[in-house]
């Protein structure tokens, strides 16, 4: 017996079908013993339908009618579920954020979580009854409703197995699980057993989103064990295997957690970022803070730096940004020339970042050297490099993104078969 | 300066459009000088939507389930009006039923008010702030989310006027006053200035459904003054004019301010009932009770009520019951024949009632009479009487309809012009 939050996403609550589906295998989770609670989202295309009338009407609209008009979406899923599983013969009942309560800040369209009170459900769960509790929304401190944010759901999810001391939390999406890199680009991609907070973090954070970022953050900081399902595979219910056989899905754990800890865990890549370099910029201190100073102002965030120095007592700067951001940045940049005093300046949208993500990284040597060797063997130039504990990242030119993620991915044993 | 509470009924709020042309409405109100509070249905066919949603998943679904899913609609129109306020230039917010509270009996689907915390919105009116309040719900003894039943916007707006000890109650709609009749049988049928409460609940229950019965009820009780208007007529502002002048709606209230009193305010007309003749019943005692106390039993509502007794010692009883519960009806008579040991069971689904109603009859005899030769004269048949203090039905048949609806028009002097 186990106590498990299990949370379906929009695409899994799509139709009443979906619902029904959906109650079918929470039933399954019921009758295996476990103590159950499920987050739902809003059925898909709900939301947006619902942000649209906001934006329609003012783009500048209030964000906590906002809140009020789209936290109805998950409020319906909801109730709807809780009517598939009573006819499934399963007791269940509905819980709006504002009923459990599940308590929020006051930054009403991005609200944070501050304190869910657990001790009703508990008590609902251990006499039997499933709550449903809507996802993405909570009550704030001037008691209106908040949400949490796009994909928020998750977070809602892994807040509550938290509160609720469960042994695990469940994310059913349209994927079966984690993979060492996108199957799309690399069919031999291989589905990940277990996975570390942080790589999860980095993979995410640079293209392989299945989970929100903060869902993830806040699931290593309480220690949620998270394990990432498909809600389109009807085999058999997951369950957590101690001898390590396969997992139907990926299991999101610390690193302690994991055994047989590879090297590499996994390969990412991202084309949502620009090169930007300030050539002959005279060489003094304080020069650093003259160019990014006004971008980090303008709310511009800057991502890979590099400085190099030249002969001349100039220096060039390259870093990336989003490309959303790079017209506001060479605008930024252009109206600081005159106290950058710089020689030139160059912009590249079409570069991509594929990274290299293992926590394995830590006491091995030599991982950052063989991404190098293999991209050099290939002929593809690396423009910018940085490094974390558990990353290797470099920008390359655009077109080779999909060659050097099939390069990498055979060069770090990550293939399948 | 008056304090009005506004009610926009679905067609009113049906897109967004029609929801910015609300705003426009309600802040001309404002303009006006007047302390508004608003109250919304839900946008057309959402509600539909949503009850088709919970009857999919169960005819017999969770009732509580069914509010938290259903209440969702008229959330979404509070938050939406109230950004279109606010982009109007008027201070605005949205209040769902919890938030007031609004609070009713656990009745949940049917739930009944049962008081309204009214401090907080009049502070907030008399501060220059429009509560936008989310109709047709509440909160019940369990802390959820309870709906008044179809319709129960209405009676959400009346019982919100009394709480707030608003002048007046202005229910915008999809026609643009009260008639004398169904203008689409009598094109002279003519809009009524004013009429009173109890004309206006016989209205509304044979058939002129402009308001629910329930807000009727309540306005009486309570002595909140309605005033019935169209939410498609782009003209002045509403106003009450106290000289007597023509209204741009109709006036619900109180009798006593009926000035220049009507013997009769209308004529209604119902096809939705079928008559039922019970024949050569024994004429003993206690048979009213066994004929009628088995439907009872059965949920069965039974209306006109006629008994003729015969020479031969038994007694025929005629009476009406809804359409729609006809079958049932004549399967309970069935049932019981062994009790009620009648002759012949006989039945007619192609009657219809019409009724004319006001509350001049109290004072003046002869209406019932004029009724009666008026459809004499026509070669109409009376199949059956009922009176009341301030209504006079009769049942015809069905084919008869527009033309006794048309000839009493007349008889009554009622035609425009």
């Amino acid at each position: 017996m186990a106590r498990i939050v299990m949370k379906f996403g929009g695409t899994s609550v799509a139709d009443l079908d979906r619902i029904r589906a959906v109650a079918t295998r929470v039933k399954r989770q019921v009758e295996n013993g476990d103590e159950v609670a499920v987050v739902v989202s809003a059925m898909s295309g709900v939301t947006n339908q619902l942000v649209g009338y906001c934006q329609a009407l003012s783009p500048l609209h209030d964000a906590r009618e906002y809140d009020a008009v789209v936290a109805t979406g998950e409020q319906v899923t909801s109730g709807l579920l809780a009517i598939a599983l009573q006819t499934a013969g399963v007791d269940a009942r509905s819980w709006s954020g504002w009923q459990i309560p599940l308590r929020t800040d006051g930054a009403h369209g991005k609200a944070r979580i501050e304190h869910i009170e657990g001790e009703t459900l508990i008590a609902r769960m251990q006499a039997g009854q499933v709550p449903i509790v809507a996802g993405f929304q909570g009550i704030g401190p001037d008691n209106r409703l908040t949400t949490l944010g796009r994909g928020g759901s998750d977070t809602s999810a892994v807040a509550l197995a938290a509160a609720l001391k469960a042994d695990r939390c469940d994310i059913y999406t349209d994927v079966d699980g984690i993979y060492t890199t996108d199957p799309r680009i690399v069919p031999r991609a291989r589905r990940l057993e277990k996975i570390a907070y942080e790589e999860m973090l980095e993979l995410a954070s640079v293209g392989a989103k299945v989970l929100q970022t903060r869902s993830v953050e806040l699931a290593m900081k309480e220690r949620v064990r998270v394990q990432v399902l498909s809600s389109f595979d009807d085999g058999p219910a997951p369950y957590e295997n101690e001898t390590g056989a396969l997992l139907p899905g990926t299991l999101v754990v610390d690193e302690d957690e994991i055994v047989e800890q590879e090297i590499v865990a996994g390969i990412a890549y991202s084309r949502d970022d620009a090169k930007v370099t300030v050539r002959k910029v005279p060489d003094r201190p304080g020069v650093a803070a003259s160019v990014f100073g006004p971008l980090a102002e303008a709310n511009v965030n800057v991502d890979m730096i590099v400085q190099s120095t030249g002969a001349d007592g100039t220096t060039d700067m390259t870093f990336t940004v989003g490309k959303t951001d790079l017209a506001r940045a060479i605008q930024v940049l252009e109206g600081a020339h005159g106290v950058i005093q710089y020689g030139e300046l160059l912009t590249d949208p079409d570069v991509a970042k594929i990274s290299v993500v293992g926590v394995g990284m830590r006491s091995h040597a030599g991982v950052a050297n063989t991404m190098f060797r293999t991209l050099s063997d290939r002929s593809i130039n690396i423009q910018v490099i940085s490094t974390s504990e558990i990353k290797v990242s470099v920008l390359i030119a655009v077109e080779y993104t999909e060659l050097a993620v099939r390069a990498l991915h055979s060069a770090y044993g990550l293939d399948v078969g």
